[in-house]
């Protein structure tokens, strides 16, 4: 095992959104009940993503929290605002390079889409491939891997060296959920098994990761003055992640008009898979859904090493080193 | 007939919660295309109830504009505040007193809660009462009959003659699904021809209504710090309209632990059948879901009378006199 030159902590960010309630519900019990999320050895650091969005029950005070992790955007000393404050703060107090560091992050997310219990991560760390892997290979967790989207970038766990998002639904903002919070836990407690098993040197990983690597999104069809004219087809309304094929219904109007899916150039003819359907907060970004592409990949040795790596680093409470 | 004093129009609102986005959007379609709503040569006034909320996706700015046109609270000049401002500017422009008035509101909004299509009554107002009996003989909707709730008062249609509110769900605020316009667009319709048939003297009611009438309202179990202690019960989330029995579990804490439902002095050893079950927007209420008895009455003569008297007094376009 490496040595740890540092002992540094696993991220638990729950609240990045103030208006997704669960993670922070749960995250608060994990606080008064430590026993309640088996930690392996591991070291966390349990943080509410956006504590004044949070107390308002917003998404976000001036910008959205989740885009203000662009390294350019936190150094940009002209750009200013309590959520972009809130960003830096988050980095300086537990990124990697903090005095107390955390290596790892998880950022706990909710979603008016039938996403289920899913991983999202943002593009092809190796070290990211492994620990979607591992969470995969114990729970069967779609992924949803976001790249080469130039519209959206500045996500939380890029600020750090190892991480993603567990991104579960359908729930209604504001709204806490019995199952949600049961599918948020389980997605955790897979991510701190594998964590920990790549820091023991004993993580297994499947021959093969299924991932639904991003295209691009649609947005509805709109008014000239950027009203809606027409909204999702009720055929498509939580069909997350089901196959949708050239032709099928994917938007309707009020008076009952169907518009049908026209794959994009270079796209013509092959099904895609719609992730983040109708997703709430989604429609100030113009997304009514984005499409993906589900691919099966070999998962590499070097993958499992680049997590070892990270996961050397991390402290292990009551283990002798 | 009774002859016709002054041609009143019927108020439609939507967005009176200005994150309930379903309404609206068909209202705008309305004005767009006005023949998309059967109108029975009824003259119809389309508004959208708090604009400023709507605008910025809100329930409200500071204060629950559905809260807030109890009378004498219209009246109190020390209260102020853009939501109780924009009561009685509603109030005004299209009460029953205005210059161009409107006698029947049709108050249109969705929830959160698995409530389908539904409609919710204030008290025991006869015209009321038929309104929402022919809607029910034409659609079988559910309804709720809101009275005798000191803490829940001053609700918009209230401050008209006669009036209902049609309730659609379950969906996320801030999200349109083309299915809950659709229940809204059937129960705006189904409203409009009774109130037509009552105008033409050709209505005709079931000879029973079925009403589940509002008993009182359970809250989360909370922490001193005013936290939710446990969430819903997963076996009571979506289960609205199906009655619940002593004993029954309700709420269940993060660590699984059931707490069981126990009837309120008075209802001991009976069933209670919920409705608003974890809305979103009735957190901040203290209000997990509402409790009602389910009764059938016997629909009297004398509220077809009292709404075919309202009814004489709206405007036909279209029609001799």
């Amino acid at each position: 095992m490496s040595p740890i030159s540092a002992p540094a902590k696993v991220l638990v960010v729950a609240g990045t959104h103030g208006n997704e309630r669960n993670a922070p519900w749960l995250l608060e019990h994990w606080r008064r009940h430590p026993e309640a999320l088996p930690r392996h050895g591991l070291d966390l650091e349990l943080v509410i993503g956006n504590p004044a969005a949070h107390a308002r029950n917003r998404r976000y005070l001036e910008r959205d929290l989740n885009r203000c992790f662009a390294a350019e955007l936190l150094a940009d000393v002209s750009q200013d605002g309590a959520d972009l404050q809130r960003a830096r703060e988050l980095v300086a107090s537990h990124g990697p390079e903090a005095e107390d560091p955390c290596l790892v992050a998880l950022d706990l997310h909710s979603t008016t889409s039938a996403m289920g219990n899913a991983l999202v991560i943002y593009g092809r760390r190796p070290a990211d491939l492994a620990l979607a892997a591992g969470i995969q290979g114990l729970l069967g967790l779609p992924i949803y891997l976001h790249e080469a989207d130039a519209a959206q970038t500045g996500f939380l766990v890029e600020r750090w060296p190892c991480g993603l998002v567990i991104e579960v639904g359908p729930v209604p903002q504001g709204v806490i959920q019995a199952q949600i919070c049961r599918q948020t836990q389980l997605g955790v407690e897979a991510a701190l098994a594998v964590l920990a098993a790549a820091q023991r040197g004993t993580l297994r990983l499947p021959a093969e990761l299924v991932v639904h690597r991003h295209l691009g999104s649609l947005d509805l069809p709109r008014h000239p003055d950027g009203t809606p004219k027409a909204c999702l087809h009720p055929a498509l309304q939580h069909r997350d992640w089901q196959p949708l094929h050239p032709g099928d219904p994917v938007f309707a109007d009020p008076g009952g008009t169907t518009l049908s899916f026209e794959p994009p150039p270079g796209l013509e003819g092959q099904p895609v898979w719609p992730v983040f359907v109708n997703e709430a907060a989604y429609g100030e970004k113009g997304i009514a859904l984005s499409l993906t592409r589900r691919e099966c990949w070999p998962v590499s040795a070097a993958w499992s090493a680049a997590l070892s790596a990270v996961a050397s680093k991390l402290a292990q409470r009551g283990t002798p080193l």
